[in-house]
C-alpha cells in the first residue's frame, strides 16, 4: 500500500465526528419503535394500564439503552474533541463502534421481549461488551500521544481510559452473575455497579501516575 | 470526583446542539411509521376513502405530535442560542429530555389506536408531561445567570420560562379533565388552550419583575 | 405579543437549515422500509424473480417518491441558500413543509400497495400538492425582498417560484387526469410532464419582468 | 435552459455533504431494524441460542452490509474532501447515489430471510453493483480536473476511481460465479476478494501513468 498516497486527501476529524453522531442519535430514537403498541378491545382504562404493565419489560429497556448509547455517545464526544487533528487509523475502529451501537436497538428488544429467559440477556451484555471494547479502542487511539491537543493531559486520559475499562469490567461480572444465577434479571441490576466501579479504577489509574506528573487543575 | 479533571476536554456546545436537533429530527419523522397503510381489497375509490377514515385517528394524532415535537425543537433551541459557553450541568438533563422526546412515536400510536379507551389518551398526556418538566428543567439551566450571552435579558428568561410552565399547566388541566369526563377524546382538545395559558403566565411573570429591569426592545 | 422580546434571542438560519436537511434525509431514507420483504419457499431463483414482480409497485413508488423529495430538499436548500438572516416568519412554515414530507413514505406505501385502486392515488397527489404549497409558501417568504443577500436577482426569485407553481400545476393536471379516466396507475405517469409545464412557467414568468431588470449572467 | 440563471444561487459544498452523510448515516443504521426479534417460550438458554441461530443470516447481512455502506461513506467523503468548490453536476448524480445507499437495506433482507435461495443473493448484488457505478460516477465528476482543490494529484485521482472500478469488477466476478454454481451463499465469499481486486487494479492504473507526472509524496 506504499505507493498508494492514502493521506494526500485531507480527511478532516469534523465529518467522522458528524457521521457518528448521527449514527448514535439514529441508534437511541430507533429504540422506540422496537416497543409495540398494545392493543384494546373495550373502553376500560383498566385495560390500558394492563397493557402498558405488558410492555413494561420494553420500557425498561428503553430506558437502560437510552443511556448505555447517551453516556457512551458523552465518551465519544469526549474522546473525539481531546484530538488535534484526524489521523486515518481511527477510521475502521470507528466503524466497527458504530456497528456496535446501531446493534443495540435489535439487542434491547431481544432481552426485553423475552425477559423470562436469560439467554437474549446474556446476548444483550455480550453485545455492551463488544460495545465497550469497541469503544476503548476508540478511546485509546483518539487520546494516545501525539494525536491529542495540546492542553491535553495525561491525567485526563488515564481518566477516560479507565471509564472505558469500568464499563467492561461491570458487564464481566454482570455477565458472570447471569451464569451463576442463570437468572438474566436480576443479574441485570449488577450494571448499576458502572459508576462504582469506574470511580475505583479511575482511582487506581491514577494513584499509578509518576508524581512528575502534574496533578489536575480541578 | 474532584480529582477527576472533567472540565479539562472542551466539550463545545455546538456538538450537544446538533446531537439533540439530530434526534429530534429522527423522533418527528419517526412519527409517520406508526401510521398503518390500509390494505384495499377492491378497485373502488370508496373503499380508500372509507380506509382513511379508519386512520384518521392515526392522522391526528400524527399532527398534534408534529407540532408538538416541532414546538419542543423551537423552545430547546431559543435557549441553547441564548447560552455562552458549554455546561456539563446541562448534559444529562439533556439526554433525559431527549428520551421523552423520542418517547413521543410510541406515545402518540398507542393513543392514536386505542381512541376508544381514555387511559392511553392519559398515558400520551404523562409522556407529554415529563416532556414539558424536562425541557422546563434544560431552558432553567441555558438560561440561568451565568451560562448566558451577553445581551441576554431577564425579560427573555422569565418569558422563555413561563411558556415552558404554560405547557405543564395546559397538560394538567387535560388530564383533570379526562378524569372528571373519562373521555380521552374530548378532553385532549383542551390542549387547544395551550397558547392562552402560555400568554396568561408570560403577562403574570412579567408583570412580577422588578422596575428596575430594562424593557424589552420590541 | 407585542411585549414578548422574541427577537431578542438570536435564532439562526443555520440551525433551521439543518434541522430540515436532517427531515428531508430520514424522510427520503425511510421510504425504503415500507418495502415488504418478500418471503421465498423453495430454492427456485425464478420464485424470487415472482416475489420482485410482486413488489415492482414499492420500486416504483420508492423510486418516484426518491425524486420528488430529493427536488424539494433542492428547492428548500436553494431558497434558503438566498436569503442574508433568519426569519421568525419562516419558522412555522417551515415546519409545515416538514410535516408535508415526512409524511410522504405513508402516502407512497398507501399508493404503492394498492396501485389496483385509484383513491390511494388520489391521495398520495394531494399529499403532494400540501407538500407543493407548504414548499411554495416557504420559497415565497425566503426569497421575498428584504430577506435576501446583496447579490440575488428578481430573476432567479421568479424562477424559484416559478418552479415550485410547476410543481402545483402538475399535480392538479394528474388529479384532473385522475378523475377523469379513474385509472391512478396511467394518470400518475402525468406526473412526468413536471419539467416541462415548469419551464414553460418559469419562461412566462420571466416575460412579464419588466426589461430594466438586469438579464441573468447565464 | 440557458437563460435560467441557476448557478446565481449559492449552492455550496457542505450542504450537499451533510445531506449526503445523514443519509448515509440513516441507511447504516436501519440495517439493524430488518434483523427479527426472535419469540421465546420457555426459560430455557438454550432456545435462546436457538433463535440466534435461526437469525443467523440476518446478523450475516447487517456486519456485511455496514461495511458495504461505511466503504461507501468513507469513498464518498474522500471524493467529496478533493473538490475546491460546488459544482451543480454532482446534484442528480449524487441523489441517485443515495438512492442505491438507501436501498441496501431493502436488499440485505431480501438476501438474508432467503439465504436458501440464489435468486435474491442475485438481486443483492445487483443492487451493490448499482451502488458501485453511481459511486464511481459521483467519484469521477468530483475528482475531475478542474473542480479539485490545488494539491489533488492524478495519483489520487485514479487510485479512488481503481478503487471504485475495484468494487464493480468484484460484484461482476461475484454475479457470474452465483450464475455457475446457482448458489448464492457460497459464491458471496467471493466479496471478499474485493481488496485484492482494488490492490490489482489501483497498481494498473497507476502503472499507466505518464512518467512525467510526480510521484506520490507516500
Amino acid at each position: 500500500m506504499s505507493n498508494v498516497p492514502e493521506d494526500h486527501v485531507d480527511h478532516p476529524l469534523e465529518r467522522l465526528m458528524f457521521f457518528s453522531d448521527a449514527v448514535f442519535a439514529i441508534a437511541i430514537t430507533l429504540l422506540v419503535i422496537e416497543i409495540k403498541v398494545p392493543h384494546l378491545h373495550t373502553q376500560n382504562p383498566a385495560e390500558a394500564w394492563e397493557g402498558v404493565r405488558g410492555i413494561l419489560p420494553s420500557l425498561f429497556g428503553y430506558v437502560l439503552s437510552f443511556l448505555v448509547i447517551g453516556r457512551f455517545w458523552i465518551g465519544h464526544h469526549t474522546a473525539l474533541q481531546a484530538m488535534e487533528h484526524h489521523t486515518s487509523k481511527l477510521i475502521w475502529p470507528n466503524i466497527f463502534l458504530l456497528m456496535a451501537v446501531a446493534f443495540m436497538p435489535f439487542a434491547t428488544a431481544f432481552m426485553a421481549e423475552n425477559l423470562h429467559n436469560s439467554g437474549p440477556t446474556t446476548f444483550y451484555n455480550l453485545a455492551l461488551l463488544f460495545l465497550a471494547v469497541c469503544s476503548l479502542r476508540v478511546v485509546s487511539i483518539a487520546t494516545a500521544p501525539g494525536h491529542t491537543r495540546p492542553g491535553f493531559s495525561e491525567t485526563t486520559r488515564r481518566t477516560m481510559i479507565a471509564r472505558s475499562m469500568g464499563v467492561i469490567v461491570t458487564v464481566l461480572i454482570t455477565l458472570a452473575a447471569t451464569f451463576a444465577f442463570t437468572s438474566g434479571g436480576i443479574s441485570q441490576m449488577l450494571l448499576a455497579l458502572m459508576p462504582l466501579v469506574q470511580r475505583v479504577l479511575i482511582k487506581l489509574s491514577l494513584s499509578r501516575m509518576k508524581p512528575a506528573v502534574e496533578p489536575a487543575e480541578a
